[in-house]
Parts: C-alpha cells; sequence; structure tokens
C-alpha cells in the first residue's frame, strides 16, 4: 500500500468539547466572536489542548517549472522562478516578511526548477528533474517522478511536526502553475477550462483564451490515461510543487498536525490529498479567498469558508500566511479572556 | 461655529504617489497584494509619509447606560457595562486581549454609566449623567448633554495625536446600544425600524419585534425635532458613548489620524461625523462587517468595504482591532518587501 494511503489520526473530541465548554465562560455575549470561537475550538480539537496555540508556524514553499512554459501562458518569463528562490531566503519576497512577521521556520524546496546549478544558502535543493514535460504532448510526470515529489512533501511534514511546529501553511512557487493547477481541476471537478482558468499573475484577455485552449488540450489527451483518478490526474497535468503539497498535506493530517490551505493552487493540491485519502480534509484550515478565477468553485467542493478574503493572487502562501494572524488571534482571545467567574460580570441573559 | 464643523486636515496626494510608486517596484505580480496595497497606501497617504506604521495604535473604548433599558429590549442586565468597565482594565475582556496583542494603548472613559460611585483603576470617569433618558419618553440627551459627550471624545483624539499614536480605534460598551444607534440609523437613512434592527447581544424573535415597536415608536416621536438633522438625531435617540465616538472620530480628521472603524454602532457614530463634517470620511479605514442587521446598510451608505468578515457582534471595538493585525501586515510588507532591483528578480512582464 502507498504510504498516503494510511490512516489519518483523529482530531480529539476531548479538546472540541473542553475548547467549547471554555468559549461559553468567556466574557461576551454567547457566539458573539463567531468565526474566531470556531477557529480556536477547531485548533484545540486538532492540536489536542484545550489552550491551542500558532507560536511557531511552519511555512515551507515548494518550487517546481513548467514544460507548459513551452506555450506561452504566463504573464513572466520562467527565469522568474529561480530569481524568487533567491529572493524568499533573503527576506524580501512577500512570504518571508509574513514568516518574520508570525515568528515562523520558512523551509525553501526546490523540487524541480529549471536552469544551471546553482548555490542559494537556505535552499533545499531537491530536484527531481528540470521542470515538468509540456503536458500538452506527453505526462508532466511519469509516476515515479509523481510519488519523489509527494514524498518531498512528505519529509517536509516530518520535520515540522518532529520540532514541534503548531501549525503548517505549504505554499508554491512556479511560473506557470495556475495553468497546472486548472488543469488538474478540471479533471477532478469533470469541468471544461471554461470553469476553472483564470488570469494567474495577470494575463491578457486574448492570453486567457489560449491558456484554456491550451487546457482543454491536455484533458483530451489525457482522458483516457487518467479516467477519474486523481494520482493519475496529478502525474498527467499537474507539477512537481503541486505534487509535493499533496504529500506534505496528506502527511500533516496522519500525523496529527494543523494546516492553513493557501489559495488557488494549494486548494487543487488540497482537493487531491482529500480525493485520495478522504480525513485529510479535518486538519484543514482555510486561509483565504482568492482572486483567481475558479477558486469559489474548489472551495465549494471542498466545503470551505476561507478566513479572508482580500483579493490576493500572488501565491507563495502568502493568503495562509496572512490568515496566521487571525488564527493567532483566535488563539489569543480563547486563552486570554476572563470567564465571568473571573471577571464577576453576569453572564446569564436576562 | 461649533468645534467639529472646522476643517479637517487633506491627506496627503505626494506621500499616496510615492507609495504607490513604491507598491509598483515590490517583488510581485502587479497589484497581487490587491487590499493590503490599497491599505498601505491610504495609510502613507494620511500618516504623510510613504512607509506608513501601525505601531502605537490607540484604542479607546468608550461607555454609556441607556434609558430605554426600562422597555426591556436587551439581552443582558444593565449592571454589565458597570462590570465590563472593571474588566476592560484588568486585561479580561476581548478588546484587553487585542489590545495586548497589537501594543495598543487601552483608554477606558465612562461617559455615563447607571449606579453607584465607583473606583475602578484605569477607568477614566466622566459621567455626564447616569445613563441617557429613555428615548420612548423624551429625548435621551439634551444639546448641552451631547456636546459634552462629543468633547470627550475630541479629549480623546487630542490625546492621542499628543502622544503620537499611528491610529485611532474607538470602541463602545453600553448595555442598549445597539437599540440607540439602529434608531439613529433610521433618522439618518430615512428608515423603519424593519429595516435597521437587528439581535443585538442575542435577543430572541418575539423580543426583536419589541425592540423594533419601540424605536418605531421614538421616530414618530422625535421627528419634528430631528427634522433631517444629525446632531438632533444623536441626541434625540443616541448614546453618550455614540456621541463621544462621534467627537472622537471628527477630532482625529481635523488633527489627521487615521482611524479605524468598528462595527453596527462605531459605524452609525462614523456617519453621524460624516454627515456633520463630510471630509472626515477620508481618514477612516473599516475594520470588520459585523453580524449585526443593518450593518451592510451603513456600510454601503459609507461606500466603505471592510478588511474582514467574520461575523463577530461584540461591540468593545473587536471587529477594528481585529484588523489592526492585517493593517499592520499591509505595512510591513509595503515597508520590508524587496523591490525588484534589490532582489535582481525580473519585473517586465513577457
Amino acid at each position: 500500500m502507498n504510504w498516503w494511503l494510511e490512516a489519518c489520526k483523529n482530531p480529539s473530541t476531548i479538546a472540541k468539547q473542553q475548547a467549547e465548554q471554555r468559549q461559553l465562560q468567556l466574557t461576551k455575549p454567547t457566539g458573539s466572536l463567531s468565526t474566531l470561537e470556531n477557529v480556536a475550538v477547531q485548533l484545540a480539537s486538532l492540536q489536542d489542548q484545550v489552550k491551542p496555540n500558532v507560536d511557531f508556524p511552519w511555512i515551507c514553499i515548494f518550487a517546481g517549472d513548467h514544460g507548459v512554459m513551452e506555450e506561452n501562458i504566463s504573464a513572466y518569463p520562467q527565469a522568474v522562478t529561480r530569481q524568487m528562490l533567491q529572493n524568499f531566503t533573503t527576506g524580501g519576497a512577500c512570504i518571508s516578511v509574513i514568516a518574520k512577521e508570525y515568528n515562523a521556520k520558512l523551509q525553501v524546496i526546490d523540487c524541480g526548477s529549471v536552469g544551471d546549478p546553482y548555490d542559494y544558502q537556505g535552499v533545499e535543493r531537491h530536484c527531481i528533474s528540470q521542470g515538468t514535460a509540456n503536458f500538452v504532448k506527453t505526462v508532466a510526470m511519469n509516476e515515479v517522478q509523481c510519488q519523489a515529489a509527494m514524498q518531498l512533501g512528505k519529509n517536509s511534514a516530518d520535520q515540522a511536526f518532529a520540532q514541534n511546529a503548531s501549525i503548517y501553511v505549504a505554499g508554491e512557487m512556479g511560473i506557470g502553475n495556475t495553468c497546472s493547477a486548472s488543469a488538474v481541476a478540471c479533471f477532478l471537478l469533470n469541468e471544461s477550462a471554461e470553469k476553472l482558468t483564470g488570469i494567474g499573475t495577470g494575463i491578457r484577455a486574448e492570453q486567457l483564451q489560449h491558456k484554456k485552449n491550451i487546457i482543454d488540450q491536455a484533458i483530451k489527451l489525457h482522458q483516457d490515461y487518467v479516467n477519474g483518478d486523481a494520482f493519475k490526474a496529478l502525474c498527467a497535468v499537474g507539477g512537481l510543487e503541486i505534487a509535493a503539497m499533496v504529500g506534505a498535506y496528506i502527511r500533516c493530517a496522519q500525523v496529527g498536525m494543523p494546516m492553513v490551505i493557501d489559495g488557488f493552487i494549494s486548494s487543487v493540491a488540497a482537493l487531491i490529498a482529500v480525493r485520495l485519502n478522504p480525513p485529510v480534509r479535518d486538519w484543514m484550515l482555510f486561509g483565504h479567498q482568492s482572486a483567481e478565477f475558479g477558486h469559489q468553485r474548489l472551495l465549494a467542493e471542498l466545503n470551505a469558508e476561507p478566513l479572508l478574503k482580500l483579493n490576493l493572487r500572488l501565491g507563495e502562501g502568502s493568503g495562509a500566511g496572512a490568515a496566521l494572524g487571525l488564527i493567532k488571534l483566535a488563539c489569543r482571545l480563547h486563552n486570554h479572556m476572563a470567564t465571568f467567574a473571573e471577571a464577576a460580570v453576569i453572564g446569564e441573559k436576562v
């Protein structure tokens, strides 16, 4: 049996009940902190402690390049993937600033970028190939490559757990990867490109139509191979960084570490993970509804209501990262507000 | 001329342009941080510096009781107003935890609670009266009382400005004050209670209908007196704490200090402030769309799009306070992300 089919940990029903009881005792009208209460209670259940925390978030950026870039489907050149790898570790990228703000570990793993050998301090080089193959012509990854990429994600989650991370965020970097993610989503949701393809980092209208055509071509090419199988969809049109995120998400649920899902690409990885191993869903919080067209459809499929809707469309785990502040605040309120008894406030309604 | 009609400071167009230019240089797809970019640019304009910050937020809770509590329109007893005053300063209330989290000054001003003399350390007692009068029978405040309450808000904003606060949040505490706020909103928007009355801290359906009836009675009683005047609407059916918030908001705009508007009651105060002195609007950020019925209508009137929608309905400035974290993050990203030139990343689209 493949490792990703192994059982997930069960969230704690006892910690959940204790956290719910605590919420009822805090000095506020019943239910008046709504979403912030729910987050604290969910996290209590997942961390198996009545007072949860996000003191040590673990953020891992998985990077990979995409063969489908040959088809001119992105606003930025492929070289940006590599350049951003360095920017993550030198502190200049959006997610670098977020990681610093929330006291998070920022791990950066190159799963397969295109280019000459390099040595960027802090980037873990585990290139499985120089990007994926062009999925309009052949499968993006063979099954061995896809499993190797999933293993990179698994290893990251294992590391985070071993170092007592309180919550896990996976982000991605890969010029062209909204095209790949949309193609995977089309297979998972049995839709055409029209319903699930957006402008990514910002392509023009005529380029968007071209991107949709490319995806529809790929669906035709691979549909007999995929035949409804989420893993094969990932191999056929996915990316190395997307496969790594799938592996990380599944492993988080297996070891029992809560995770925050980011935007469109992250949600495609989340949906693959849930299709492969449905109880993985229990371990997910959703950080942000992205501006990318198609994200709402994915969130509906995942039955998810993100904490934030800020129209971000940056990737890198930035939406999930931005949500860490709110999740932290939810914990602080849950843990530090006074109870009616402690504050001698009347908690009974008239 | 009344002080509140005096001119507001003009936001800086130069700092705004400089901040917009900076956003275009940061290592991310153009516009991809959307709302977070807009917040940073607005704050740059209001703080007149290309790199804005929320290093020292000032939160002031204005408290007051309401004569209309005689009519049984709230889920909690009046005594809770006083009890919560103490809870704010001893650190157990929601806003106390938020203030600590974001390194904010928490000022607590009793504008007129009901009860015996007391001495709670940290509460500034400036009681104008023992609550307002019951507005179903007479005006809630006479004009002298209302002006005195507005002056309390003005003084708080002046203090915050003198101490170099980076941003101002007004919150409120006053059992029964959604009833008062709804009545004011009915006058300002020329609507019946049906359109602008919600469950507040959580009343049952039959009590909600009663609350609406009370408000409609008050509108009939006072409509000749009010006759479209926002200040008179505030006197007729408002509250001491609401009047104080109006004064604080106007003064913030006059001295040039950005503010974050909270939920339903805060937005009613914001709308009064804007009606009395329209350029006050330029200095407002909106923190949170509350669960209270009628808040969306107020926000539309203010042409406001809040940062958060978490279904909070607690008051105390908690929605605005929760938004401080995101505003802080927006500043951090704006100030600390690398430019394309600094990071040697290709910023031109293909």
